[in-house]
């Protein structure tokens, strides 16, 4: 059995964190499957998803990882290609990649308790972001 | 056809690999499913799943990337905020992710020989793992 | 239902990209499955898969972006071990992770105009590749 959902989220620059948990475990909640996996993408190549505990600091200490790893005022290539501001975008985008795979039982995702999905805005703008989950299982 | 199979692993300190491949090719026999994908998942915001080559030059390598990425004894946010440790553990595990999925085809899963699927435990002191392997297929 | 596509790709070097959506959509049309998800691994310890604006510009500050953060001449633990020269690979790799699983909608993955998935090779030498889409819905 399959059930999709789609949501869709204002950002407002690079660095802003959402939690999106919820979203995912309501798509689970309707799709009446009991057990089986939650894959939750966001479309577009200058965003991201991952797991963390979403409280203000561990939020800003990976802003912080990301900005050492790739500093937003860096040359890029992408910018000489581009005429565009955002190399350090797509770089983050796709050392974190855009999906995240997470099973569920008893219609319950097998997170902890300090454990949010997050969708983590790379760009160097807010975006609208889409952000599809399929949820598969019986 | 959906399968579960939950395991638990005594984790010793941070940086401490586990290699679980062997955990994912039972559950997948145990399954019955001869297609398909595995999708393996640690609960908790301090631990990740990823797949190296297991051996222990390739493992203090990846480690030592991770302490230059994120040292253990820097300061962190959410230090301040919860007088924790663990700023570390929170930012590498975000980095590398919770999960990973392996498709197997004649209830082989796809790795490389030299290819092992890793738990690595990203907190500053040994920890429970509860790890869940869900087995998707026919 | 499962539907499993298999392909091979010769690469050329290490930070050697390939765009392989178009195989990963083919499966998908291949499958005749409308609504599911497509997961995508490569065989091997050495490589990787991720999505990018796939460009040269992104793709070459991406390669740089790993070089820096695992130099290829930098001194491994794995090259003592083994006699080996692709330390650099294994870390990237294990950072990155195998694979990728993209959800799709009438036959349609859920990528963005300007997000492709890329095989990138992260070993210090051109490999045979081997790439497993497996194709999971209804």
């Amino acid at each position: 059995m399959v059930f999709t959902k789609r949501t869709s989220i204002r950002t407002r620059q690079q660095g802003d964190a959402h939690d999106i948990t919820d979203v995912i475990a309501a798509a689970v909640r309707e799709s009446a499957c009991r057990t089986g996996i939650a894959t939750v993408c966001v479309v577009g190549s200058t965003a991201a998803i991952t797991t963390i505990e979403f409280e203000s600091g561990a939020i800003a200490d990976f802003d912080r990882l990301l900005e050492r790893l790739a500093p937003r005022d860096a040359a890029y290539q992408h910018h000489l290609r581009w005429n565009d501001d955002n190399g350090s975008s797509h770089v983050r985008a796709a050392l974190l990649g855009p999906s995240v795979t997470i099973p569920f039982e008893n219609s319950q995702l097998v997170l902890g308790t300090w454990q949010q999905v997050m969708l983590l805005e790379c760009d160097t703008r807010g975006r609208q972001r889409e952000i599809v989950v399929q949820v598969m299982g019986e």
